[in-house]
């Protein structure tokens, strides 16, 4: 048996103890694994008191989280304390400097500093892991950085936030509206008090954007993602959507494009016979579409103590193992510089749900609209008559490009008998 | 740049030519991403003539596969011959004795002689990799191995034979029977002309060996598997499947039980709204249900040039980067000694077919012969009235022992009624 691998970690919320009953169940399994004994010597958190469900009387309590980067007990610090900037950033780079490995779930911080971070970890040739920051314990990082190493990946897309998606099905399942479910959601323990960082697609971009890079080789640049959440989306909608085939899901999407990578975060029709459109309630899953491996996806719960401790336990495997690879598996030095897709070139059929005033020559004006802009009509649905009330018009395009859409929709909310902003949704033929 | 990595490879057959593909086409990336140039020296086929679609004028070419592991040039040895014996098995040796890392999509080898290889590769301190050898493009192997290693996995079951199932799955959507669509499978190559192999479950046995060894840490055991193929499945099957609300699928299960270690390879029904019964023609599917990942699934391309050079890739490039793990995730000497659990332990409901006369008594026959044995009815169907005729009859199960069945069913074959030896399929409730 080698040498003990100590950790030091940051953060004792759900994650942190969850990890550390991982480590008091498998202790023996991942010393099997690893050739180490992986023990907890230090951790820094805010709350001493409260009951983790597991003996902490042997472990050290250090108040500042930084002091663990040089805590000369700690081998590999393990950094769970979430939010882009410090203490988890100087944690973090702290560790790095110190050429302790770092393991941590923090997609804020990858997203918003890992071109910086990653050229740390290369200056002091001490690696740093980070697969619980994408779809918990789904392991789609190493999938990528190591599974699919032999591919050039075309496109990849996903389910990557929880909260959302279960937020969607439950809609869908129960007829009941957002504001509602969203409300039970809170209570349950499934969105934040301040839930913006989830509904308006904030976490599913930096997960994205941290996708993107490893799968494509590119920067982490959460500035290109163009982020869309589902805050506007009605059961009308989703109703809609069934009736037409499609269930609508909250998709991170990167592309290679003739026009450079394209990164998206939205919500979209995806045709009902497709695996991800039954990817339900707060599972995660990621498809990636590789140039020989084809169509792969992985699918599994994407938050949680037990999934995100897993992730973060893999991650500390493989450095008791010696792993020690590229951050985004190449060095930052050949990071491609791909220009950023412009989302007005995007290619695509869309959904366009109107409340129109019910009124001869409605339809009439929206579809010269549409014609004027070059936007060809798939299907219409106009039901219930109401003469001079509002009622619901939906259609469908054929593929067309974003910009026409963009153009059509500003000529339909001038019109007089449209009484609301349109909803557009893309339709996305995976 | 470090050295450049010389591979000799074993076999350019389908998957032999996908790599030398594979390897020119994104031979620049595979070097960004391993920091080493990555190239074919050596190789060893018996038809030199064949076009492979790639230039192989600079490669030289053995007549022996076995001195690849000899040739100075040679660092890497890739075995893509098969067969579980000589010279596939002669070649593996003879290259980790020489401390030259392999990389082998070979299933009957590693499933028949696992545990003495992966010896030989502690010995020599030499890696073995084997992803391609299960599930063609799924990195399976590499998240059970690295990415779950913090779980201890309580059961996993998958679809690990594309031929199976683009049989079953085509039987279903067109309504032809076994041998018709079987006949036509072979003529576009998705089954071989001797089918055996694939159809009676045996490559899938294979598959599930090695999986199961590498998920519970235990030698491989192909002996432990108990195995049932697809070949007596009847159209009448997957239409009352259908009817049930069920899909029937090959699937290869392995679990922890009370009894021990249960291994084994059947058709199945499982239920229409589980993903497992989504997954067509002739995609591969694993499901893991982890100790605290909770239930993952990885979907994609079991065969073919592409998918399975993509798992012969990325051993590769784990090997250029130094990558080196015990072969089934422990070193050999913990492998865990889990006894196999009977068949005749399992618990589960089951679906029976009978044909029968169609005569007064039978069924309260049948119904007797399933009461003495303690096992409860929970559906009957019985349908179509032909007096004196053969009909189908068929029997849902509630849970019971094997052991209880098959009591039940010697009773039945002895009804005179009873005019063919009755379809039994375990449905999984997964």
């Amino acid at each position: 048996l080698s040498a003990a691998l100590r950790l030091g970690v940051a953060g004792l919320g759900t994650v942190g103890g969850g990890l550390l009953k991982l480590l008091a169940e498998q202790g023996k399994a991942l010393t099997g694994r690893s050739g180490r004994k992986i023990s907890v010597v230090a951790v820094a958190a805010r709350d001493r008191k409260k009951d983790r469900g597991v003996d902490l009387s042997k472990v050290r309590w250090v108040d500042d989280p930084v002091a663990l980067a040089r805590d000369p007990e700690v081998d590999v610090v393990v950094e769970l304390m979430g939010g882009s900037e410090d203490p988890a950033k100087a944690l973090v780079e702290a560790a790095l400097a110190a050429r302790k490995p770092v393991v941590t779930a923090n997609k804020a911080l990858i997203a918003h500093h890992g071109v910086a971070i990653a050229k740390l970890s290369e200056r002091h040739g001490t690696p740093l892991h980070f697969e619980a920051s994408v779809a918990g314990g789904i392991p789609i990082i190493k999938a990528l950085r190591e599974g699919f190493a032999g591919n050039r990946v075309d496109s990849l897309y996903g389910i990557l936030n929880g909260t959302c998606n279960y937020i969607l099905t439950t809609m869908r399942e129960t007829g009941r509206d957002f504001a509602d479910v969203l409300a039970e959601a809170q209570k349950l323990g499934y969105a934040e008090a301040d839930p913006g960082f989830d509904i308006d697609g904030i976490d599913t971009a930096h997960k994205l954007a941290i996708l993107a890079s490893v799968a494509f080789g590119v920067p982490v640049n959460i500035g290109a993602v163009h982020v869309d959440g589902i805050r506007n989306l009605s059961l009308d909608d989703i109703r809609f959507a069934d009736e037409l085939g499609y269930r609508i899901k909250l998709l991170a999407i990167a592309r290679r494009t003739p026009h450079g990578l394209e990164q998206r975060v939205h919500p979209c029709m995806v045709p009902n016979n497709t695996p991800i459109a039954h990817v339900n309630g707060v599972f995660n899953a990621v498809v990636v579409e590789g140039s020989s491996v084809g169509r792969v996806m992985l699918e599994g719960r994407g938050a949680g103590a037990g999934p995100t401790a897993s992730a973060v336990a893999a991650d500390i495997v493989d450095i008791a193992r010696g792993v020690s690879l590229p951050v985004f598996g190449v060095p930052t030095a050949n990071l491609a510089r791909l220009p950023a897709a412009p989302t007005r070139r995007h290619q695509g059929a869309y959904y366009i749900r109107l409340v129109v005033l019910d009124r001869p020559g409605v339809l009439a004006d929206i579809a010269a609209a549409l014609r004027d802009a070059k936007v060809s009509i798939e299907s219409v649905i106009q039901r219930g008559r109401a003469p001079e009330e509002p009622v619901p018009l939906v259609l469908i395009t054929h593929d067309t490009e974003e910009a026409r859409m963009t153009r059509a929709l500003e000529r339909m909310v001038k019109l007089d008998t449209v009484t609301r902003p349109p909803t557009l949704i893309p339709i996305e033929q995976l």
